[in-house]
């Protein structure tokens, strides 16, 4: 258990030791971040969230991170930072650092011998590894994960239990895979042949850029031709469907069980809520926002907010929906 | 195959011979409970739905189990019970027991040295036991199954085939895991740190009280700091995502495809249509219902019936559902 | 890599040689399929969806196949077919044939010495093959599979990794299974004892006729009692959520994501767009369409298009769609 004085604390989140502490804040030791509810001796914990407000006078943490606006509580340390949830990230970081490979191969792993793999890949039990792939340094396979032939996986990766990289697709760097998640299963292509519906092989890839975080049991689908491709820093939450020859912009996020249909090329820097979908063939701008549930069915324009389905501005959607509420008073106004 | 008379046959349901059967109930015998329509000898239906009740003039059973207030037809005996559907419950149950572990471990399993196994625990085919384990007596895990370092699981627990159960997370007793099942993956948390999202550690746990059930490829993530609940009893269909620091309360149950968004707290003996999806860090009260597609942004009070996206009381969305399909209507006698 | 004249490439599609290639099409070596941005020299593309006509003019492809109504370019050979996309798939599929089996058994899959399998059937790494299965000739099974025992898998078929068939399922010709697909998890069916939700044991079991296609990480419950049917030549797109006792009608499509609840029976060639949900003890008719997100609480008539939840005619949600974004001028006006 790492174990830093506040100070030093305060210097890890850039921030400025307030409150109580004052002069004795390198004599106070932190070992830990919790909730303001939750946190007692010796844990840092942060206010961020004004829910979690009236948690603050009671919390039994050494001391808290707060923003410029909060106000000081009496009885316990307080760092002022800029942002309380960027200095809790870093503290959890902090304190609990990224597991760190050390080329174990478990003895039940199935590398293929054309494998071509760091030294200090590690490789848990029962997965398996392709002919031909490549696997880049602190690299670490799962267990149960199925890495197919040709897959080229960069440095820092870290794969999940029962994870699937199907053959051909390509990994940067710092990936991080989570349960189940599937990269590179087969587009939904189809062509009527007038008895049946002929399968489409599909024989692109899928590009992972470095930074991307796929969710469990997500599926990213490789392209019918040429390649699906999630840019650097995108973090894909659970049960999302990515659909073929699909480009997701860099720093895009998606909360789970969205669903983005073939050919559609999404901005960078996006935020879709939960259990969106978007049709095919479509262009989404940077920085749109779309609220969960929303049914997108045409272009999108950048730095737009959406919500509904079909999807219009998010004000407008706010005066909609309120008046449908309203709707068996309309009707009945008119009739009258 | 068990074969037991029908006299016993009402005995375990607590019920009563009527019909033609008469007092021969005691040498009819029953070996299995089918549905109305593909009943025949030795076999025993039930009546529950009503959209069912054509079939039971031709029904082959020997024998029908029916409530009060059904009537009884000519050809076939019947059981008379408070509710058939459990009546066919139990007897389905007792027709079809559990299976029941010998304390097989199948050679290619990889069962960590340091993991501790009651005796008659199963451990099947590829399946992957970590480091300091537990488990309880009489469970099953399946095929390919992850059972990662820390976990503790109970007795009479069944983990189907590929089920992942992530670091540190636990397991009450007679647990159930549909394949594919993810416990305890990462939620999704970042914090911007102005030129990227930073991953958030997620060190809390995924907490699964006694009889709970989990769907296939349903995901439930670990808690940020501190754990995500199921409490007891509680039964999810396959693909519901669960976000971090969710807590579902006892016997609640879940159709498929449902989303809840991360802190948010659900009552007990709630009933979730599919497809649902809900905002984070809200509060649901105990016993509401939300129909299929339901979305809901705001605390919902003990005991509502809600429907609709944002979710409303149901008598109102059944009310503005079909008011909206007069909307053209309304829209052209307005502009006269 | 696979070389072919022109003209013969014309054979396999049935199209007629036209524009500047002329006579010269037998000395015309095709050797792929690519998109109208991306081919270049001896690549064949096509043009079957609108909105990339403007790729047309500027292709590098040496020949492009074009529907009769298509202006031929000038600067590229044509081939002239009734069909460009399914002249596509035909072509693609020459080009990239499918896998072949071999017989090859990887040492680390665990299979039952009482399965029945066909010579030439492949069997990947940590595969796990139970008791009393058969498979047929010149089927695949992919790495981390899972098939429980008594399962019968039919001939040509491939089933991608950590896919699950469990116990009893039937798999016709030519299935495919996607990475983490599940076919026979429980359905989800409990009565209420009064104090808990008693499971109800799923006795059935998945049938899949020929020529079905299942998506990563779907799931198809087995039946309660009786089976769960998918006909011939239905493809199912990723992370699809198919109830007990359900039937789905052949040549029937749908797309990413959609639920469909308990022992609805849905007719054949139907098409529905993701996220559709639909309701239990259902019928839909053959030929039914419905756009993504439809909710569907009720039977639908065969031939029908509808949209929207609750679902409605196409056309009339068109209408309700256009004016609910007048909502709030609808309420303004009435207040005057």
């Amino acid at each position: 258990m790492k174990t830093v004085s506040l100070r030093e604390v305060a210097g890890l989140v850039n921030g400025t030791v307030e409150g109580l502490v004052g002069e004795h804040a390198s004599d106070i030791q932190i070992t830990g971040v919790n909730t303001l509810s939750a946190a007692g001796d010796g844990e840092i914990s942060f206010l961020s969230n004004k829910r979690y407000r009236d948690d603050l006078p009671d919390t039994g943490a050494a001391a808290v991170l707060l923003a410029e606006h909060d106000v000081v509580p009496d009885h316990c340390g307080v760092i002022r930072v800029a942002d309380p949830y960027l200095s809790f990230a870093i503290l959890q970081r902090f304190f609990n650092p990224q597991a760190i490979s050390s080329g174990h191969r478990h003895t039940s792993a199935a590398i293929d011998e054309s494998a071509v793999l760091a030294d200090d890949v590690d490789v848990a039990a029962n997965a398996v590894i392709g002919s031909g792939v490549h696997i880049g340094a602190a690299s670490i396979i799962g267990p149960g994960c199925v890495i197919e032939s040709g897959v080229r996986i960069g440095k820092g990766c870290l794969l999940h239990a029962n994870a699937v990289v199907r053959q051909g697709c390509v990994l940067g760097n710092d990936i991080v895979l989570q349960p189940g998640a599937v990269i590179g299963s087969d587009g939904f292509g189809y062509a009527w042949s007038g008895s049946q519906h002929l399968k489409i092989p599909q024989v692109g890839r899928v590009v992972l850029e470095d930074d991307v975080e796929i969710g469990a049991n997500t599926c990213i689908d490789r392209g019918a031709i040429g390649d699906t491709v999630i840019e650097r820093g995108v973090k894909l939450d659970n049960q999302i469907q990515v659909a073929h020859n699909v480009r997701i912009g860099a720093y895009t996020v998606m909360a789970s069980q969205v669903g983005v249909s073939g050919s559609t090329i999404i901005g960078k820097g996006c935020q879709f809520g939960g259990q969106v979908g978007l049709a095919g063939h479509l262009i989404v701008g940077d920085g749109v926002k779309l609220a969960a549930k929303s049914g997108v069915m045409s272009d999108l324009d950048a730095g737009g907010i959406y919500a509904g389905a079909p999807a219009m501005p998010h004000r407008l959607w706010l005066k909609v929906s309120a008046v449908m509420l309203k709707l068996p008073e309309i009707w009945k106004n008119q009739r009258k």
